[in-house]
């Protein structure tokens, strides 16, 4: 059997993954290479690099590991009408993810932009308000691996949490969880709003300028799903009437984030820019979930971790 | 009976208070005052304003309640010898100051100030490593309220917790508790190490240059107890060498920072000006401490929350 890396993995990993499967063939290519891709029965890819002719070159695949979370620039048709199984490491994003989500919040709870600014002046200022965070409520949306893992920290911090899904079926660490259709009844309860939504039909857009008006001014909102949920301007329009206290940006409609962009220097802004899922653990983490996978789809099993609806993209 | 504040409380504060017990006389000045000081029975203080003299001239008080957690500047022996009872506040500051360490924690493992820096500068840079709390293993010098709520904290981000106390003695969200005298065989397991230890003569100078030379390189050392724990030249010899990753004190030898302290300038030293315990909910919170207790007291009950032995200092 074939796997085939459309990308170079470091030399560790790839030593460890032929030591433990000396039965498969693994070739590792720095780009995509058409003779690897008609010869390879999996193809390991971070999901940017196929289009709708590389799947037909492609006709011995049979399953896709994503080496990450989004599967936007897949080409979905293509891949369902195949009937090619596709899974990700959408799992490994979660604890980065979560404690990303939670180390703004703090910060801005407990006023450390301040106290690095005073740093940095060399002034020893005590003149700021802190805040905190217990007692908060939050909304969620969606409220699915990361969702819920932000959810279980949140707990932690005497946070009540709601989920907001598709179906309103309850989800893991959601003190309630409602349909999105109830959205607008929810927003005044958030004194934190926090999307986790990919990009899909349905989330594209799905906030306007309306919504930050049902907000309430201490309101801090953060999106760490995808930068399509709500078009900048409504965004910056918001901000600048303060019909939220402040937002934490690690996604954007234009990424990287335009150096003119009025995001940029608004004080009531944090402009991350789409790190928050980062991890110096990150690849070891992926190579043992294909491994596990790779066990599997030799064991003949088909119904690997993080196995996806490609048509539905999640 | 005459309660005597030695400072002005907000006026909705006062009111509740005033409507909560009729029959007590209560007095609220900017400044401590000898007359009144010499009627009173129950005195109110921040805890700065007393000493033996005014102790003396305090013939009726039968009850300090501090309104903060330090006591370091009272005149112990007196207040002992004349067996006035002390409270303090001690259980306000656990969940603020918890929620400020972990802010700093993960702020540091999440690049926060990496963050902010590039977005001063209108710079997408994603040209850093971020780290992951979960799965460290912080000891705890000091596992009392606050201690153990940070305790908790930590074990909802997958932290394993050692408490250090005097007697060895369990302590709640702490996986271990060691006594202080196995001190040095415990500082080479910390990824973080984390002082909440009060001023005392045991406390004193209690780490030196040679502890941090037992620390793990990466260690994050976060004094948020009192700024003579350790001798801030031996504090700046370990960090030079980095002998450990980070320091985030909320501490110092002397206060304010002198402007020509070498620590503002470290780009691996946080200074945070004394504030972590800070809050906008903490006068309510002390009143409403006050208020339990002085219910108590009028019922002739002596056993108050958060009683203090005066003369060990906590």
């Amino acid at each position: 059997m074939r796997v085939y890396f459309t990308f170079d993995p470091r030399p560790d990993l790839k030593e460890s993954l032929v030591n433990d499967f000396p039965e498969v063939d693994f070739i590792f290519h720095k780009t995509i290479d058409d003779k690897e891709l008609a010869k390879a029965e999996v193809l390991v890819t971070y999901g940017e690099d196929l289009d709708e002719e590389k799947i037909n070159i492609a006709k011995k695949v049979k399953w896709i590991f994503v080496a990450s979370s989004g599967i936007e620039k897949m080409p979905h048709q293509a891949i369902a009408e195949r009937g090619i199984v596709v899974s990700n490491v959408r799992g490994i994003h979660k604890k980065p993810m979560a404690e990303s989500i939670l180390a703004h919040l703090l910060s801005i709870k407990r006023a450390l932009p301040f106290i690095y600014k005073n740093q940095q002046e060399k002034t020893w200022n005590q003149k700021t308000k802190l805040y905190e965070l217990n007692g908060s409520t939050a909304l969620i949306l969606g409220p699915g691996a990361i969702g819920s893992e932000v959810g279980r920290m949140l707990q932690a911090f005497d946070v009540y949490t709601i989920g907001v899904n598709r179906s309103g079926e309850s989800a893991p660490y959601m003190n309630e969880t409602h349909s999105m259709d109830k959205l607008k009844e929810l927003l005044p309860k958030a004194d934190i709003l926090i999307s986790i939504l990919p990009s899909t039909v349905e989330t594209r857009y799905l906030l306007n300028y309306e919504h930050f008006t049902l907000l309430k001014d201490h309101c801090i909102f953060m999106n760490f799903g995808r930068g399509d949920l709500v078009k900048t301007e409504d965004l910056i329009r918001a901000l600048e009437e303060k019909q939220i206290f402040h937002a934490v940006l690690d996604v954007f409609e234009t990424e990287p984030l335009p150096g003119d962009s009025k995001l940029w220097e608004m004080e009531n802004v944090t402009i991350s820019p789409h790190i928050s899922s980062r991890s110096s653990r990150y690849l070891e983490r992926s190579f043992e979930i294909f491994k596990r996978s790779l066990r599997k789809w030799m064991n003949g099993e088909r119904n690997l971790e993080n196995k996806m609806d490609i048509l539905k993209g999640y």
